[in-house]
């Protein structure tokens, strides 16, 4: 809680990770360093942000829990909603804008924090109230204010630009600042890895707790549940990072399972594998991990081909990451792993320098093998002016098509699944349906799928593991048999419902 | 999940409440029913509403869980986004329109529901893509199409009006649909009834579980983890009716604590008094529940006057609720129950009816006693044309002010606080002053506040009790003290914390 904060930290209590305001201090000084060494900046330049603001669900008085907007989170780390915030890019002065609350407001949520207190909370030089906001600009004389206007290359949405009372007063430039911002948000600071890592640890260990929950008989939200609150109890991870995925079965080749109309409510069969994708935030930092695993604990020999299919691509990629590999090669490299997989499981036949022509990977894997992940789950920067989005099923998808560099944060997330829609079409399609053993891929025709999904930091040599959960076949089984053992959770009893 | 439902009903497995979507067909039954007595309703009339929209997070492609518009809701039940709804007024068909997506989706969403399958879901007349609305829509022929507009008197938004390429081909009305289909709101069928009985029983067996796991020790959020996991893994509510309020100690104080500036992070002291306020919510169906109790299981003597001051106001207005009486008055009578108390402990002196004069009360309970609940936690409808907001301090924020009548579903929710911004501007008011004994304030400045809220449905001649938990003194210590033996619950160990 902010007022109770009087080092500048972030924290959750003596069991989570107290974060320093210097965090934010330091990603200020990274822009500030980048704005000026760019000739387009003239001295005296200012950015200026607007943070997120505050909404009501419809027409309604009902207050969703406020989330700060990705880039203002980056810069200020400010929890509440409807800041502004300023840099002066030569001098590195960050001043914060506090709307100013009726003092009525005291009885409804609580003492009202004065700039002095936010000045304390943030670690920032200056605050003022937005109603001040024009006028204590004005005393900066910025030549230009760097305003941030620019896609989201995943979204398609373009970021929403800072407006106020008075712009019209001053010099603005929208364009420079959103691909240089972007590019720093794209590397990690070493304060960002340590977010990171304790996202990823909270979040891997809400995974071991599911595995050694999960029954058949239980529902998939039931698992999304035991999910949420160990991240959230043990964790201080209120948020997820995403809408949690939890497909058990067939739904497991549903890839955004989990949304309003698919909400994790089939019961998990015996003899399903599941497909957990499930990532807890803290301080707006992300984790976004999945699991696969057999509900019952035992992987049959089916479950256990693809499976070891997919793990294989995952580690094959992990080894080859480090700085100056190209991940679209990451991604044909993963796919070329899994194809060669399934060649030697009899589910295709050929040669899989011909399937790559064709693009038969993506007939199992239709998604791109990982994105950046930082403070948004889907992390920005992708596509820098320069990089072209490749072309190809499945390639195409890509969330980025960079060269690797270090303190770059990426999952890696290789797949496979057995969708009709796409099995039915290549199987129509004479280029490749050559490739594919119709009675083998019938036998997995509800199969579902499996990802295994981590996270991982570029290192000078290589990467760093953000992920731990039980992997290999062995370790999952022997991780599940301790669940088992440690007695059945309890389900929901029928008496329980109302009569 | 939509597309597991055989039958037109709402599910979330066998230990959960099955919903028929003959709710929704008797809601609209109802509206029908309203609009043909209304004069200003041609025959011919047609209802158009449009239901909530896909969103992203800001600019990215953060996708957070859809939540129906809760008047769509309250007409179809709809769970995905982008729906239009229509309804012939004179034959009561129905008809929804869905959003067409592309077939590439399947593979991320799903297989693809189409018009049929919808029909079957939402047991409507008739469902078309909304590619195919306007010329539908031509084909019913309507006299006017009655659109919604008006203002929602708790957050003083107005509801978005339906709109579509081709609507300027009809004759619309937005003023006659929004008081008439609100009215409907405010009283609840059977079927409403069952679920809200639903909702509140799984949130107070969740309060109970909370209960029984609170030490002190722990922080405020990791008792809202508790209770959310407990209505969704046992109840299936994936989500709250509002943001958590778990206080504790001084925080009671703070009416709307929770929220992101003041997110639960308190540690939850010895001594402490916790107000804990969580309701969840079950097909847009919401709870509102608040218990106060000592965080270490025992009141105090002080703990005990105050909560059995609160106690009183809220059992005395139970006695007094049916048909025909005021909620202006109810509020009075908690105020003058709650008075009359404190004036027995000798927080208070002088006459009670003068205290009543110069709003006294106010100072303790600055909020109302309660406010109408159904798919909204503070439900439509509680200030009609012809219904005046009463004036005077607490009782001008009451969200109602009418006559009781049966269906009738409210909160009934005292409480006692000490407020400092409060007790000072009393102190200062030499109106005011005069009843309040200094040195016994001064005792409770701390203390923080305490408030007991319950679900009701006005009845024939009474009310019917939506909540159960423990609720004397006596009931709450002997239910912690079961909680205490029932075994400690594992606190997160430092050791957890990174290195």
């Amino acid at each position: 809680m902010a007022s109770a904060r009087a080092q500048p930290t972030f924290c959750r209590g003596n069991h989570t990770l107290s974060i320093p305001m210097e965090l934010f201090r330091e990603n200020r000084k990274r822009l500030c360093e980048r704005l000026r060494s760019n000739k387009q900046v003239p001295d005296g330049a200012v950015v200026l942000l607007q943070g997120g603001e505050y909404t009501t669900r419809y027409c309604s008085d009902n207050e969703p829990l406020f989330r700060q907007e990705s880039y203002f989170h980056w810069m200020f780390g400010v929890e509440e909603p409807d800041f502004y915030g300023a840099l002066d890019v030569k001098t590195g002065k960050a001043i914060l804008f506090a709307p100013k609350l009726p003092d009525s407001y005291a009885v409804w949520m609580g003492r009202l924090l004065s700039p002095d207190d936010f000045k304390m909370c943030y670690g920032v030089d200056e605050v003022y109230f937005t109603t001040d906001m024009a006028e204590k600009l004005r005393e900066m004389k910025p030549a230009v204010l760097l305003t941030l206007h620019g896609l989201n290359t995943d979204s398609k949405n373009y970021s929403r630009e800072a407006a106020f009372d008075g712009i019209a007063d001053f010099k603005v430039d929208n364009k420079v600042l959103h691909p240089e911002i972007t590019e720093c948000r794209v590397f990690k600071s070493d304060y960002e890895l340590d977010v990171l890592r304790y996202v990823n640890r909270i979040s891997s260990e809400a995974h071991k707790e599911v595995m050694r929950g999960v029954r058949p008989g239980m529902y998939e939200y039931q698992a999304e549940s035991i999910f949420q609150h160990y991240v959230y109890f043990n964790g201080g991870l209120r948020n997820m990072s995403y809408t949690c995925i939890c497909a058990s079965g067939d739904k497991g080749s549903v890839l955004h399972y989990g949304h309003s109309g698919a909400p994790n409510a089939k019961v998990i069969n015996n003899g399903d594998m599941c497909l957990f994708d499930l990532g807890g935030e803290y301080y707006c930092y992300a984790s976004d991990i999945t699991c696969s695993f057999p509900a019952n604990g035992k992987f049959t020999p089916e479950q256990r081909t693809i499976y070891e299919a997919v793990l294989s691509a995952n580690r094959t990629v992990m080894r080859a990451v480090k700085p100056g590999v190209s991940w679209v090669e990451m991604h044909q490299l993963a796919e070329r792993t899994l194809l060669e997989k399934l060649k030697q499981m009899g589910v295709l036949q050929g040669e899989v320098d011909d399937m790559m022509k064709v693009r038969l990977g993506a007939v199992f894997m239709p998604h791109g093998l990982g994105h950046f992940m930082g403070i948004d789950t889907h992390d920005v920067g992708g596509y820098p002016e320069g990089v072209e989005r490749p072309t190809g099923a499945g390639i195409s998808s890509l969330r980025t098509a960079r060269v690797l560099e270090e303190r770059m944060v990426l999952t890696i997330e290789p797949g496979c699944y057995f969708v009709d829609a796409l099995l039915d079409a290549a199987l129509r399609d004479e280029n490749q349906a050559k490739f594919l053993v119709q009675e083998e891929i019938r036998k997995y025709r509800s199969f579902g799928g499996v990802r295994i999904e981590d996270d991982i930091v570029v290192t000078q040599d290589g990467m760093e593991l953000l992920t731990c959960v039980p992997r290999t076949v062995e370790e999952i089984e022997a991780h599940m048999e301790q669940g088992k053992q440690s007695g059945q959770r309890p389900l929901p009893q029928e008496s329980q419902k109302p009569v």
